[in-house]
């Protein structure tokens, strides 16, 4: 189907995974950089978001161009099923890159959430919408003659974190971490497996065994 | 009406219009900054402010003076209905200039709100009381021998924005909006304006239009 | 009981007082620098939390040790009734140093809750388990070759603050205060003691009056 | 002759001006944000540069693009006599946009120095050369494949400050100036009558005139 | 003499001690939070600076007061000889609280140097006439309708360190330590001892002996 | 000889060499991110510095240890020929990691220079001595009880960059590049290559041949 891009489903993910124990599987795979920067946050009530990156490069500019927006728009009308906007403006908080308006577009196309390196607008609305967001924080001023989109469908750099199209991003309440595409299957069938195995050790622990008897026990933090 | 500044009124500035209408209005007026820098946010649930900036000043200071608050008591004693406190604090982080008693008293003399370019207290109470508080952060410093209040009334920057007293403030989710009084009808009114405009673009979106077909027709974004 | 540190237990502290009027004895017996840094903040939904300090120091490291875990783990293990675990990680965002295992081990040894100068991870599990945790941010990344803890139970920076093991720390939605052991009894008292005044004050403000003539009547703000 | 853009020659500015009086004669003109950022610091001796801006927009990106370089060369290639090279990274400090060629190939092209928002590399080669240079700081890595130029010719913002090519660019060791083109002729002339006036007065001083009654007599400080 | 304040006299203090050995005093008579922040730094050649610190209070304004600079002025006609200038501007890098003229009148009452918590500017000037000046950096605009004096003579905080009136400073190319008053006798005598004691141990290392070793023979490092 | 690391001398290296050159041999090898943080700056006049990296780590530290020193005294010891120190403090700014005497006594041990991502004291000394150290900046406070050494000879970040024992290490005045050993012979050779190319094309463009057109020919920047 269509949002099947490795082994388990987009949605099947979302409902048995979580960062941190992605992240743990990234590590044990030697992908030890793969957390965007804890500035990057959700909006809203909490949630999970998983999908396809479709990135999109942005940076600050001084004047309106002759067609403003031109290149972002191009970018979202090339969306499709199972994507996630993953947008850098390399650290400008100058304006909102994002709002509602793209993220109506960009749900009307399939994609399933926005990572924003950048601030974002009309936020109550998009929370209104149930549109996954992460971003750095919030803006009512507008992108046109502050950010220009210069390119998409490239590698970037989203939150300290190398970026490539077709890498699968995972975001929840802790953050959002990058699979890269050629580990993407591995890594998710692999997080499945320990986030089960987590449980037992749970229990143990509440029932009062000592936290360094569980860890020998069950190898596990 | 007592809260009359502009051609509509604060009540209903505050129903139909949201920050990022207006910052685009501002935009279009050739006032391209006059948000707030970002750091600056509501406190607990989603509201909307609208009002008159009465601005004040405070500094650090590293000892207790004499007659402690006094300027800050008195500028609040001259609060009147319709305003609201815009108070700059030159980026301290040392205590917390706003909290519960002096909301109780702005209120008391018809203040809409505050606007705090640094710390706030007793944030529960303040969240319990319903009055609409923007603020860097929360400490549970007193301002006394930490921080004073040296005028009121004056030309002041509030997170980045120069604010004179009289101006309008709006503020929101997405963050607060300086308007410049000479301008505030107009601004307001072509808002009410451009606010009604972006439903159908919205549904357009929403019925698969590509965003930037939508944004030639449109023209807006 | 086995939560009296002090003259009022901790539960009869948590329900009565809260940060700020801590921090303003705190001022008055000359403990001017006793509130952590803003950006260590509470997750979820708002609550109080007071216990004694247990502290623990991390900091970065760049290989997994051959034992990794083993001090953290050793000191969870020592937590008692009425601890608060207060950890410090010299300020890195390297990784999440306390999760929700480790709250359910520390709450298993009758921790009361955790500050940590860092990031955390399982936030969602641990707000759904209700353990009361402050902290600067969240990150995936477990801290297994990325953070060590290198001691506990030993005099330690917090936010900014001093703290000694022992000490009590109070931490409510405005922010953490920490109470030195020596004067710890003293502060407590005289702090339930300034909260039931306010009230009135409180009372004088909604009723109009104004909030320099009621400064000077009741001497508090 | 070539380097003149104003009433007085800019090699006649270098050596009868300074920035702090260009920044009081900006005031008294009524534009009061017009020097940079004081992190961006000349390199090597004191020394003084005026020019003509030509303006040069970067950004990060995260991929060699196929012509590294190219609207960088072409920018440079169109320098002349006169200019100063007013470059901006949008902050970045990934690599060093400027290095020792391009001095080389902007001096020779009749360019009197570069302002960079940015980093540099080369550094001993550039101060060895002579030639001009302010910067935020080193870097020994190359822009290729971490910057591109996007443009150049257009408004931009350096250092905290719009530039518009044309405008007059001052520097020595209290930072850079910003002169907007349409006053440029203004402030230089008043800025020179100025410089001359400020002679008396620091004579009296060292006579040991009261600098409150030095003040009041020359009205300057 | 004039420059005596304490057992030793201004100038034999500069010639035989340098600030890192009486920070080390300062730690053993329990005073560990008394050097200024690191990017407070010595302007030109390396100097020594010792005095009797003169503390000044400014603030950023946000317009020009009807007599602009009155209370600096009035400060700098209040210093005397043995004074330093120990300004703090509460972090403002809006603009140069200290310059050329400040220096020479300074200077003509008899103060020894300036430490400023903020920027300077008429730097190659102040370098020209050997004033020492500390400053977080340079800028060319004038403090006028951007900060204001709000007194001296207090209780100040510069560079993160609690500054009174009579506390003795010292400052080299390491940075700038504070002599709390009461213990400067003690502090600048055991200071002149420790300082000619390390000679003996740099000898022996020179020698090739083990770092160890020297430091459990001369018990200093 | 006992400074061959690799198949050219580190003093032939030094000679030879610069920071910019090997930066860009290392990106054509893949390796992207090895130049430090352009905080970290050399002391004194312009020098370069290349040799193996010997590794410290050392955290912050809140009391003083029964036997301050030790771990750092220990790695000092064991310095030898053609050892260059990579000291990391976890970004520490509370104290002087290095100084005067650990300088005396590295030389001592053959040791070519430090590279330190901390503060350092005694400059003046260290400069006088012209040992070779790079050093985020000054403090005259000593680390004892402020800093612990935890290790050393393991694998560290210093200003952002993985260094790992026996990499070499090359800083000059535009910053520092970490080569890893196993890469460190063939990017030393053909950084000498490299370097020797570059003179051709600086001659073409002193000429006056564009910029681009000399990019073209000679294919380096």
């Amino acid at each position: 189907v269509s949002d099947r891009q490795s082994s388990i489903s987009f949605s099947s993910a979302e409902e048995k995974l979580y960062s941190a124990v992605l992240a743990d599987i990234l590590d044990d795979l030697g992908f030890r950089h793969q957390a965007l920067e804890p500035t990057i946050r959700p909006i809203g009530s909490p949630f999970k978001l998983v999908g396809r990156a479709f990135t999109i490069l942005a940076t600050d500019v001084y004047e309106t161009p002759e067609n403003p927006y031109v290149t972002e728009l191009e970018a979202v009308d090339h969306l499709s099923e199972g994507d996630v906007v993953v947008a850098t403006t390399n650290g400008s908080t100058s304006s909102a890159l994002w709002g509602e308006l793209l993220s109506t577009a960009a749900r009307s196309k399939g994609a399933r959430g926005a990572v924003i390196d950048g601030l974002t607008r009309d936020s109550i609305k998009i929370m209104e919408m149930g549109f996954p967001v992460f971003t750095r924080g919030f803006s009512p001023l507008d992108s046109k003659g502050r950010m220009d989109v210069i390119s998409y469908g490239v590698p970037t750099r989203c939150g300290g974190v190398l970026v490539r199209p077709g890498d699968i991003v995972f975001g929840d309440h802790d953050g959002v971490v990058v699979i890269p595409r050629d580990v993407s299957d591995e890594a998710l069938l692999r997080a499945v497996d320990k986030a089960s195995g987590e449980d037992e050790m749970r229990r143990a622990l509440k029932q009062g065994m000592g936290v360094m008897e569980a860890y020998n026990k069950y190898g596990i933090l």
